[in-house]
Formats: C-alpha cells, sequence, structure tokens
C-alpha cells in the first residue's frame, strides 16, 4: 500500500509520497481512545508507520493486533525522543496546527516531496516544533482535532483509501449498500 | 459559512449541500474528547450543527463556549430519539460506515444533495441505522475513527475549510510560517 520511497528511477510524474506520522505528546495514563484513532487513521489513509513519544506498549500492541487482522505492514514505533525522529528524518517535516500556513497553500510543495512526516501534538505542544519542523501546516485555522487532521492531510496528499485490501489481509470487507459483510481468510497469510 | 438551504431561486451550478451530522450512541460517563473532536472537526469542516444522542449538556455547552470565542452559529442539539432526526431529516442520511459502498462512489450523487446528514455511531450501532439511511457509505474499507470519517466526508463534499473566520468570531488566527498569531477582538460583536 505505501510506496516505495527508495530507488533512483527517473522520477514518476503522479507517484504518492510516502507519509510517516509522528504523535508528540501521547498520555499513556490517559483514555488511550484518541490517539488509537490518530494510529488507525494514519493506517487507514496510507501512512507506514506511526512514531508515537511517549512509546505506549499497550497500544502498539492494540494496533499491531489490528494490522494482523486487516493486513498491511503499518506500525506503531516508540519514540523516547521526539527531536530525534524529527530531526533524523529524511523529507519534509510537517507539523499540524491551526497557526500554520492553510494546507492548500502548502499542497503543491509537499505533493512534490518524497518522503513527509506529519506532526501532531496533544494539548501542549512543545514550542521548538514550529522551528524544527519544515512546515507548519493549517487544516483550517479552527480547533478541531488531531485525528482528523491527519485524515485530511493524508488524504490530500494520497487520495481517498481504495477499495482493495493491503497485503496480508486476513479479513476483508465487501461493501454492501446495507448491513455487513465481512470475508475472514481461514488460515493465516 | 453555512450555505444556506432555503429559498426557490435557480439552482447554482456549484452550490455545496449544507451538511449537519449526527452522533448516536455517544457514552457520556466515559472519556468525552473523542466526540467533542466530532463536534469540533464538524464545525470546523462547515457543519452546521450536530444532533447528539444521548445528550449531553456539558458537552454541549463546552461546544458553545467554543462558538462564543471562535465565531459562527455552530450548535449542539440534544437528540434523545436518533432514529426521529433521521426519520424528519428532509435530505440525504448518509451513514459512515466502513461496511458501506465507497465515498468516491457515491460522492457525484451527494454532491447533488442540497443537504446532508452525516450519521457516526459509535462502538455498537445499531443495525436498523444500516436500513433507515439513504446511504451506507465507507471513507475506505479499513477500521478508523468516525472523527477522520466525518471530516474526511465533509472535506470532500464542501472543500478544505478557507482562511477567513467565521463571522462574529473574537479570536481569528493569523496565519504563519512559524509560531502562533492571534487576533483577539475587545468587545463582542
Amino acid at each position: 500500500m505505501a510506496t516505495g520511497s527508495s530507488g533512483s528511477k527517473p522520477k514518476a510524474r503522479n507517484r504518492l509520497p510516502a507519509v510517516e506520522v509522528l504523535r508528540v505528546g501521547h498520555r499513556p495514563g490517559r483514555d488511550p481512545r484518541l490517539t488509537t484513532h490518530v494510529a488507525l487513521a494514519a493506517r487507514a489513509f496510507g501512512a507506514s508507520r506511526l512514531f508515537l513519544h511517549p512509546p505506549d506498549p499497550e497500544l502498539a500492541a492494540r494496533i499491531a493486533a489490528v494490522v494482523g487482522r486487516w493486513g498491511g505492514d503499518f506500525e506503531v514505533v516508540p519514540a523516547d525522543d521526539w527531536k530525534k525522529v524529527v530531526r533524523s528524518f529524511e523529507g519534509a517535516v510537517v507539523h499540524l496546527t491551526m497557526y500554520g500556513e492553510g494546507l492548500s497553500r502548502v499542497l503543491p510543495r509537499l505533493r512534490r516531496s518524497r518522503r513527509i512526516l506529519l506532526v501532531v501534538g496533544g494539548a501542549k505542544v512543545p514550542p521548538e516544533l514550529y522551528r524544527l519542523a519544515t512546515y507548519n501546516v493549517a487544516v483550517g485555522h479552527q480547533p478541531h482535532s488531531e485525528v482528523a487532521a491527519v485524515a485530511v492531510a493524508l488524504e490530500r496528499l494520497r487520495g481517498l483509501p481504495g477499495r482493495r485490501a493491503p497485503r496480508g489481509a486476513r479479513w476483508q470487507i465487501v461493501p454492501q449498500a446495507r448491513g455487513k459483510k465481512i470475508v475472514v481468510a481461514k488460515a493465516a497469510r
């Protein structure tokens, strides 16, 4: 599902950027649903991994279980030091914040990147993040949600997810006008 | 910000559908952040109101405070009976579910609607919802988030939010490449 980011072939005109996500300031003690939703949205909209700061092994295990059923190779990577992740990233670091430049304005530049790291903070964002980011980008200048910001940014960068299930999926949905249909593979891959 | 939905003028070619959101199965006892994020994303991406089932006056008050600062006329409407909201809605009822038809497939039909009610459930969705909805629509067929589903569906229906602050905003962001800039109006409107 993820677009390869290595190799030195001539540039494909419509290659989609490979996107990773960094969540800064997760609070493992509190209700983990919001960060779980960030992780699931990142996966569903085509990111290849979520760096999670601070690490939360339980959350990572829950997402790994989702990947086991639904396929693909999305992973949650523990990040003790978020600055290190940002500094060592080889690509555009895009801090999603309502204070930044409008997404539609920055989008043409972002689409030329081969690799993008979307960064979302929690309630308190470390001020250095504004400085360390390549771009500070607003998905609208109104308060909303890091889940929404990640999903919409990914959708604008990579398009709506297609119908095809990721590689290795054991569970697959067959789209229905009414009701639910899941096909479950008998054996694991 | 919301597009008017009344009047009998000849159809404007590019009129955006007016969108409302219904959240079914909110759990006021648990951490309210997810539903708060649904409400904020609905507002930020151009919905005019959120019907909240079951009602949660505290959450409604928090969102009203956001509207007081940031403007517009978004409101949280208590919904004791979600079926009544669905049945009495005059427009297309779009249940967002990973089991439904792909959004890109249904989108051309939705864009012709004047009014749309996006419906998102919680962990357990009442089976009748699949039957009562005009469309069951998947924003991707992978598990993710009702926050992401609402945001991306709205963004596809109405586009990315613009730079202009909603009417009556007391707080306004001035987009910045680095850092934060808010202008606070001295007097309320």
